[in-house]
């Protein structure tokens, strides 16, 4: 007895200082943990700042719908059902417009031709009698489930009516097995519909009316972005590789721009979702309701051919090259230029994607760079009767950067033309009037305008500008 | 009159064969559309028959669940609640066990704890008055929905709680909402959550039960095959580049077998949702519950890695290649063995990584890529004096195949460790027993085992095989 009460006068000191330490840790743990996840906030609120308004979207439409239980008329005009409004709203709100607009449709489209499917099945089996109408509808339900289900694996489902077959299941179901109980099927069908499509026209309006985010702005961004992104390497890599060893020490700014390429590498995923997203949008901006979505995703693809060649480069901009001084000069000024031409070509193929224009001066950066490659080709035929022991191991890291340099050339003329057609599908702007075309130098004037028969003939004068 | 009357009497006949033809051409036209999505529904099955047994699961989940309709005594104590059974198995029943797992552990969890909220959330508003109530339950809505919409923009909650944050705002909604209307608001929400743990239970057993498809094992046999691909392709590399022109009639049916390492270049998406999806399995088949599932990302990464330099070397493919007869030969001979083991080690790093055993004889074959790599370099060192006027313009691209396939070594190296520390994070079997290494020709014989203060000694002897 006295051992166990000496056991219990020690103990609460005991415990007490031990409880203290545990809510001390805790409380410290709980404090980083919160400061943590508030930084974390911070940080993808400050990536894209339209996710918080897009939350502030979500919650005034649910707020509005939520509206609909107060008002005593409207609740006592459908009842329950306004529940199907608050769930649309739920899962039909998207963080772009295209996505709203494309669920939406599909749950509305959906929704009626499963009612109507729904009702017409529960006639049927009503008509066969009390015994085969369970047996009947069960059979229904499967036969229809197992359809559906197998046609959401078709790509071209998958793609865009996802979303609808699901809900065709859904709703099929509930009205041909509830109609098996409640009599008054179609007008709970019709408070079902008006519901559901009063939640799906908030969502739609205030996703379109308030700050709307395009997915078709997005994809458009995103490609030029993409394009900018290779430009930005390219322009970067002649001086990386090339550099004195001395300079090594302002490198590490322009390393993190360099290595902004790799996001390219997996871009295929984002490029299809916004892709088919955009195909639901109206008309927005510069952009008109059948815009060339597809085309995006073929310059999607011709880029990242690109970028696959441009990470093979990349693996040699921390190795050190040791060529002989006149080889290293020889292809070094060569490889350069086609390295800088691209990642120009590339920077103005982006810039006129963004502002729409029709690309100038892109062409003329590819044939440059076109041109180097030719001249590295005749130098290294023509003077390499010239040298003598030239060591081999050590041109082969040039060699290599030359000839990926020239695949990508080719890449990079390849999302040049891809380019072009997304212009003259899409119908961009020239930028300047006719009379003078920038980046080359030459002025052309109009001498003379006659009418001659049924042609105008207009007579140019080709003049070296002065600048 | 007359004239209108001919016109009658032609037109029938008319009307009546352009009828016919229209008819005709809309039922030719009727007919290749159904035998063209025939011919789809065929080749979807085709490619993975588990997509009709997942279909008929669908439909077996169903009827099963809506069979809770027939049986009064069950649809007298849930009533129209028994509707959330079916609206939980259409929306959660998925492809795979771990995302019907995770759609129904998120959907059950959230359910619970939402309807705890929003029963709070009704309490405590209708304890301010009839004025205060619909404002401060506005309040709530509003402020729930938008918090937890943004919390959705978190990755780790985009990845594996996406569905529970939606459901938690619905069902935080219809609780909290509809208990301004509906008094007994407990009983319903224990109602709804009772049905939908049943629907949830009816999914999770039918998916498990019948034919269960595993995202742990797809993601593993995902990984390995794309080993495998690259595996093809580099053993297949060698001679087609090398190859003579005489015999390119072959070539068409190996280059199908070649172009498929190209799926491998975006496997990024499908390999992290399966990876996300995978960890809410239990333990199935040769996987406990805790897999390393995480590896299989970084091992796929790195897989990645080395498809891009693979579909740099692809690009030469197709070139002719006229290096002078003795460098070709110098530089064939050890590409084609780099080439060849790389192609066996990740061929063998497959093989091993499906059957879960350790890989034996894949870091011999990466060792005997090096050695060629190392051979090559010096081949080129030492003999490159004595060649006189090479044209290293012809050089250019062999020494590019060359350098690319050295790179593409150290990727397989790379993907060899990923495999090794796979093996050890998840316990991969050894095939033979310890006193036989197969490949290396050599047997290791346990000659002396003792026991010498705590450690066991094992004395062994190395030994040539006799093969």
């Amino acid at each position: 007895m006295e051992i166990a009460s000496m056991n219990n006068d020690e103990k609460p000191s005991n415990f007490f200082t031990k409880g203290l330490l545990w809510f001390k840790s805790l409380h410290e743990k709980i404090y980083t943990k919160i400061v943590g996840i508030a930084k974390q906030f911070k940080t993808i609120a400050k990536d894209d700042p339209r996710r918080v308004i897009h939350s502030l979207k979500v919650g005034l439409s649910l707020t509005l719908v939520s509206l609909f239980y107060y008002f005593q008329p409207l609740y006592n005009g459908f009842g329950v059902s306004t529940m199907w409004a608050i769930m649309t709203v739920v899962v039909v709100f998207e963080f772009s417009v295209g996505a709203t607009l494309g669920k939406g449709l599909n749950r509305g489209m959906a929704t009626l031709l499963a009612g109507a499917l729904g009702v017409g099945a529960h006639y049927l089996a009503s008509a066969t009698g009390k015994v085969a109408e369970p047996i009947l509808l069960g059979l229904f339900v499967f036969l229809q489930a197992f359809a559906l289900t197998f046609i959401r694996f078709f790509p071209q489902v998958k793609a865009r009516y996802d979303y609808g077959m699901l809900i065709l299941i859904l709703t099929f179901c509930l009205v041909s097995i509830s109609g098996f109980r409640v009599d008054e099927i179609v007008d709970m069908a019709h408070k079902r519909i008006s519901t559901i499509l009063m939640g799906a026209s908030v969502c739609v309006i205030v996703s379109i009316v308030v700050c709307p985010v395009w997915a078709g702005e997005d994809l458009h961004k995103l490609v030029a972005q993409n394009m900018e992104k290779l430009g930005k390497f390219l322009e970067g890599f002649g001086d990386e590789i090339f550099k004195s060893s001395e300079d090594s020490t302002e490198s590490k700014v322009t390393k993190t721009s360099l290595i902004e390429y790799k996001s390219v590498l997996n871009s295929k995923n984002s490029e299809e979702t916004l892709a088919n997203f955009a195909k639901w949008e109206p008309g927005h901006g510069q952009f008109k309701y059948r815009h060339p979505w597809k085309q995006y995703l073929k310059i999607g693809g011709l880029i990242r051919q690109c970028a696959y060649r441009i990470d093979a480069l990349n693996a040699y901009i921390n190795s050190e090259i040791k060529a002989p001084e006149e080889i290293r000069e020889m292809i070094k000024e060569t490889s350069m230029k086609m390295s800088i031409e691209c990642g120009k070509a590339l920077k103005e193929l982006s810039k006129s994607m963004r502002k729409m224009n029709l690309p100038i001066s892109a062409d003329e950066h590819v044939t440059n760079a076109k041109n180097s490659a030719k001249k590295l080709n005749s130098l290294l035929k023509s003077r390499i009767n010239n040298w003598e022991e030239i060591n081999l191991l050590q041109v082969i890291p040039l060699a290599t950067i030359a000839s990926i340099l020239t695949d990508i050339v080719i890449c990079v003329e390849e999302i040049g033309q891809g380019v072009n057609e997304l212009a003259s599908l899409a119908n961009f702007k020239t930028t300047k009037s006719s009379k003078e075309i920038i980046n080359t130098n030459k002025v052309i004037v109009v001498e003379k305008i006659e009418l001659s028969n049924n042609h105008v003939v207009i007579t140019i004068n080709e003049q070296n500008m002065k600048l």
